[in-house]
């Protein structure tokens, strides 16, 4: 099934063909892309709508200067890498930008969580939802951890992954029929019976299953989603909600390339170190042999540290 | 079915016969309800589980006096007023409340809009949901309104009645069904076969319909929770989350009756009026014969402000 | 003494010369002014530096269409009249505006309160503050009222205004100097008298007074800017923070008319009655003497109703 | 001069001396110092006028149960460390605490800029500010720091301090002397010249140095009163609000031990290192001889790193 109709694909046709002229500042990588769909897990999408500012926009905050910023790209450099390493984090919420998301009620959800951001959803209050939903790929139907209650542990196995399969497909297509046969319309809001009234859209859309989609407006500052990439993106973040923080980091890429190369340094690829870890790795440098029962630090967090420590760069 | 377990009124009962000394300003009223599950819908609830602050909070802010503010009800009574009527909100957000809240999930999704509240959820990333959904009571099975896209129209017949009834049980039991069969468990987490693997708790869930009831610790200030209330409690909302707002406007009548009586005759039950619906009051007053025609107003407009002003007093 | 240096004049000229292509939704009538330097008070100022979106976005996400938004202006007034009249508040926020502030400390201290905004000010710890302090114009000296303990009443007369001019312009001029004299610098950041070190400029600005100009970026969504302007363009807002406000509803104006003549219609020019004064209004209209003593009102609220019922359209 | 008036002292005496019963959690520890004012500087100093929760109610919100948390004390601090150490900063936010702050305004102009806490400040357009106003005790003289814009260098010596305490007394003395005079009133409120007006109050404070102090209600939640901590007890911060910052820990520690300890640990002693810094360790390790040049650092973060490894446990 296409992520967009032929409808929504001339619509967004139709918008990228206009440009007119601005005395804002304006990002010509990120204009590129300005619209369009960029595909997701199996019916979703993120598309970048509109944005304000640039990396530019962050020094300029960060001076309170009267100009769009020095042009020297490497103090530039220089500035905003050291604006993310000590935390000064308001130049970076004088850029705004704007999505257009599709995604799974259940994502939807976790991603609610980030209240720093603005937000416009589809209301099944009003409108009938599409008849879409989320089924992950074979390679993503991983059973629960054994070592771990959050995560996911091996994937399924043939048999059990198409049972799996089968059930998760079965359910949410009896779920969306019974939808519509409860408000007595088809999807496109024809009445189906004229001798039944049909349950309220607000009440029936109760009927469907945490993995229809859904979709938004979502509006956010550089700070506060760079941050939202940065828990979500992680590693201990669940697949689907980690497929859409990745490709909002790629969206950030274009947007704004210093600030997004100092937060892939200084935050994503790096690490923090509780007190007793750096005393850990100030004795290792001293040449001492530490071991856990010495290390002073709880078996996880000796474990997390070794990892971290024996990474390849 | 009961809204609590037996073990969980146990629990209720052993932290409601706990009384300790405290400084603080205490509320006698609230306290008698203290952690006491107020039941809502088939199987939700609100309970109460700790406040700071009262109407001497509100008036103490107001002045920044030192003390917990003047004892005379009267003058505490028209500052409130005077405070609430003039939109000075600050003092009231130096009042905090939290509630444990059970409510279904198409309901948490509105309320979860409110974003200046701390909300920590019950995970189904983590822990197995209870086999509990909502299903609406047979006069609260309304239509599609007619007229209106947003809100319900006449209760369902009957038959008509019954039959949506059985589908949404019947749909949310096969989900439930599924759901453990998916995680190859039961509801309290045995596994059930040893010879298959079990989908991950995180990706099973997705498989559960919209009523499903969920939980939170939902923590809030006075304020932003009489917003919450006069928009959610507000004809216009979705019944479902109407009969939470309710419950949450009678323990503020506990908790800080002065605050609630303002609120409700400033906010609740008054009216805010257009430039144009204040010059048609004017010209009535004046004498004038004024008909939608001359109103200036729009149709919707006209006939809601013909009805505020015919309201029974 | 001007309100920008030759220097800053030629920096927004060469802005404002500059001109590139964009996708974006775009607003001539708000890239007229942009960047340029709106004089306020007798030193401060306000600019815009950068937007996003415009009525169509509010249109568009209310609809959380996949268009722009429908392009008869007629249906978008009427929606963003609705939206306004029923406080549905998130489609607002999906435009975004950003200013150059120069302002009066004590008016910024006014203006931060507002939370839902980001702000970048210029930093004292690190930087010379300029010579430039406020000083009211003689038609704003006014007196305390007698009535009422936060707003002014009469224009202090001839006399006692050059005294207190007098007096506000010596102390200031005072603070300054003995401000440079601390730090040992000039207002460049020139070394005086190499012999002494100089307070550090952290601890120098103390001397300052309230009366200095200060200047930040502010960015905020349309929606909390129009919150903004309805609490401090509102007749008991300070003076000085009200000519802010006016001059931030003119640049909404250009910016997003619609939803500016919706707020000023619904918001700026209506008003709130409470259930008492409803209740009144309804006598009135019945053919009811009412007087203040059967009102149910208080002596100010019946006052206000008074003037608000009798006030020329 | 001392830090409260002696009505001020009998009035906190007679709420200290209540006692009342409550069915809340209760911190004993916190109790003890409750409306006690902690001196600050010179007459600054913050009281705990309420809260609410406790670290069991941290671990209550984590594990969304029925009951106060578990009582085993080693699981509760375990969980908690956990928690801190991996950003789930939720829990944090269900406890609440509120402070009455006298402190200077220019301190109040770096604590407002955060964003996620309730206050109500005294205000000096309804009432006469006190005559107090803060005058760095000798040993925080400190001068501009010659290497690094921001900090402070050396103490000032006897003389040039001398010098500008004399300065910073004699110009507040004559802004509080003249702001009286202005308003033709004393310091009671009482007019001085039956033949003058006065001029606003709102208009004539403008006139006070930005060291007099003001105070206000200050109410947070756990999770960002800990971020603010880290950011304000830092090493960075002005040395005026460190003292503030420091002592908001020290009642941390007393509410939510637990809590404050893994903060300590995690956050406050530990550190961030990026990308670059931990390759930079894991050669040290590996026995490489990493020099500046060959680091892939900065000279500053390579310096800071040096120090980082070097610091002694």
């Amino acid at each position: 099934m296409p992520h967009l109709t032929p409808e929504q694909e001339r619509e967004i046709d139709a918008l990228r063909a206009e440009s007119v002229a601005t005395r804002r500042a304006t990002v010509p990588a990120l204009e590129e892309i300005l619209y369009q769909a960029i595909p997701l897990l199996d019916h979703g999408f993120i598309r970048v709508i509109d944005y304000m500012g640039d990396d530019g926009a962050v020094v300029q905050a960060a001076r309170v200067s009267y100009g769009r910023g020095t042009r020297h790209a490497r103090d530039d450099a220089g500035l905003i890498n050291y604006l993310i390493r000590h935390r000064h984090t308001t130049p970076f919420e004088m850029c705004e930008i704007k999505y257009h998301c599709k995604l799974p009620i259940f994502v939807a959800r976790q991603w609610i969580r980030h209240r720093t951001a603005n937000v416009n959803e589809y209301s099944a209050r009003y409108s009938i939802l599409d008849n879409e939903f989320y089924v992950p790929a074979p390679q993503h139907l991983a059973a629960q951890a054994a070592d771990n209650r959050q995560g996911r542990g091996a994937v399924l196995g043939g048999a059990e992954a198409a049972r799996v399969l089968d059930l998760l497909r079965a359910d949410a297509t009896r779920a969306y029929d019974d939808y519509l046969d409860l408000m007595n319309q088809d999807a496109t809001g024809e009445v189906r019976d004229p001798g039944r009234q049909g349950l309220a859209r607000e009440l029936a859309r109760m009927n469907l299953s945490l993995n229809f989609y859904t979709q938004w407006y979502w509006k956010i500052d550089l700070h506060n989603l760079l941050h939202f990439i940065s828990l979500r993106a992680d590693a201990h973040a669940q697949h689907e909600i980690r497929v859409y923080a990745r490709a909002l980091l790629e969206t950030v890429r274009r947007w704004a390339p210093l600030t997004c190369a100092a937060f892939e340094e200084q935050r994503l690829n790096g690490a923090h170190l509780s007190a007793s870890a750096l005393a850990v790795v100030r004795r290792l440098l001293a040449g001492e042999a530490v071991v856990p029962e010495t290390s002073g630090l709880g078996k996880r967090e000796w474990r997390e540290l070794m990892t971290l420590l024996s990474r390849l760069g």
